[in-house]
């Protein structure tokens, strides 16, 4: 018993073997809603989707009330809290897709395990080194902070987000300059807590990034440390912190990214209140603030008040309005929009 | 609702809400068989366990007929097969582990992407390197070559063994010698495939190892790259992999280990035939054979049957007979035994 099955037409057909279960159900990305499977006289449920287009996304079933993972699919997603453990459908092309490993020179995933002394906590953080790195001892290279949204981790932008590859095949094809890539854990209090305190978590996590793994970062890596070759980015929450951090630290950042950025627009005009109101230090500093968001996502609204506050402070500024939702099909693709913008 | 919930004296409660399922048990390495939950008036079904000592376990539930995962942990084990996906347990004690993170000098672990010559596909693999590498230029250092187990991937001896917290506590101890160790992906052959051709994986495996990984490490870390300087090990899928390899290949490996190795008696002696019929030389050569299982586990009388055809050969060797099964728990111990032993 094969599941999920990905047929040469696309349709995908999704299996469970439970002959005691009552109501067996799908949901996933590549559909609205849900589906019910269907069992056979051996106690097999299954249901057929598709055509789906070629992406990589997440599924659950539900079994008998219970919402769960696909036992018969070894890929599982991740994270920190348990509402982000997903099965993998992995749907390819005929030709590898930009974020698939082609035939080109591979750079590294590094991972540290350090002790925060700003948070006083042993934490892990993931680095992206280029092809090369460490060929080139020579080479000095900027910086780009990367930040994963709630319920992820330090690498989910490496294992979901496919970071490496798709660097590794911008890199073989010019497009983009060879850069470091730093992904930290993303949380500065404890995953899963309720918001009661707004800010605290940005405030935590901010003092960790700038303490303790930026000067790790510089003292361990040949890390060109000026703004001009610092980049920070990040998706959902970590866009949130990316923007907050980064617009109210341009001693520090010159390229700044919000993907799907997790703001509410009531706390946008006091949280960039003294950005907005110096456009002419933000246009003089700032070589590239790339704001994007899907127009089927929750989050959309906020990410277009937000621009249209910088339009009336007529501060310059990418805003990326994409197709899709709030999912790492986006989030993939805006990083190999914006990692050849950088540097 | 938690699960898993520890209480201080030890005891586990396990937790699921499922008010429309009919049956729910518990399975995990920490008891035998299974135990059912129990369902309350608000349709959240438990069971506590215990006490259960401090130990990292894993375990499922079985959701009306399903072997599934507890939805409300993040923890999750997942390989190359779905019959490796199960719930993870960390009961702590009062001190840290010898695999816990203490506030000791950390190594690193990076990943590489590598296209592989001898079996044609891009593979993925692991190396730790230990505090200081980048800090010391001028320092080669001796390779462990350590492998994974069925079902399993190259992240498993990360994820699951905590290799690196391991070696930085031993090397913080001076208990051993810093060291490169490589954590390749174990198999040749897809996994999951049935063993139609006994020793097919074995031969992939080995070519990619000697032929793509030894010499691409070789040429990326300052690794020493002599017979006395490179130690093969590997736990069961693994072990049979490292025994079959290493004892066949004295030229390139002087440290030899097995924990758990995954061989059937019969296939012992031909494996084995040109190595055993040469004792004098294997002693002359063999700087450490180190062979451990534990007495629950099934392969126990394979380990303890290869023992005994070192005995009659008169190659010396360490055979650990430990308590406990075909877990973690004895190969996170067998590496803490027996990486001071190297080098």
């Amino acid at each position: 018993m094969r599941s999920p099955e990905i047929a040469s037409d696309g349709n995908v057909t999704f299996r469970l073997r439970a002959p005691e279960a009552h109501a067996v159900g799908l949901t996933g990305e590549f559909m609205k809603g849900s589906k019910p499977l269907v069992k056979n006289d051996q106690g097999v449920w299954s249901v057929t989707v598709g055509p789906i287009a070629p992406e990589i996304y997440y599924y659950n079933f539900t079994i008998d009330g219970v919402r769960t993972i696909d036992p018969a699919n070894p890929q599982v997603k991740t994270g920190s809290t348990p509402s982000t453990i997903q099965s993998i459908l992995d749907v390819r092309a005929g030709t590898p897709a930009f974020y698939d490993p082609h035939p080109v020179p591979h750079g590294e995933i590094r991972t540290h395990w350090y002790e925060s002394k700003s948070l006083k906590t042993t934490r892990r953080l993931t680095v992206y080194t280029p092809p090369g790195y460490d060929r080139s001892p020579g080479t000095r290279y900027p910086v780009l902070y990367l930040f994963h949204g709630a319920n992820a981790d330090e690498t989910a932008w490496t294992r979901l987000g496919r970071v490496n590859l798709i660097l590794d095949n911008l890199l073989a094809a010019k497009k983009a300059k060879p850069m470091l890539i730093v992904m930290p854990f993303g949380y500065g209090v404890p995953p899963g807590l309720p918001q009661s305190a707004p800010g605290a978590n940005t405030a935590a996590f901010g003092r960790d990034l700038l303490e303790d793994v930026i000067p790790l970062i510089e003292s361990r890596y040949r890390a060109l440390s000026d703004r001009e070759h610092r980049a920070i980015a990040g998706l959902s929450m970590g866009g949130g912190e990316s923007l907050n951090i980064g617009l109210n630290h341009l001693e520090r950042f010159s390229y700044v990214g919000g993907f799907s950025a997790g703001l509410r627009a009531a706390e946008l005009q006091p949280m960039f209140s003294s950005f907005l109101s110096n456009p002419k230090a933000a246009n003089q500093q700032l070589r590239l603030l790339w704001v994007g968001c899907g127009t089927d996502d929750g989050l959309f609204p906020t990410s277009e008040a937000f621009s249209k506050l910088l339009d009336d402070a007529k501060i310059k500024h990418v805003f990326h309005k994409s197709d899709g939702a709030h999912t790492w099909i986006n989030w993939r693709r805006y990083l190999n929009e914006f990692a050849p913008l950088l540097f």
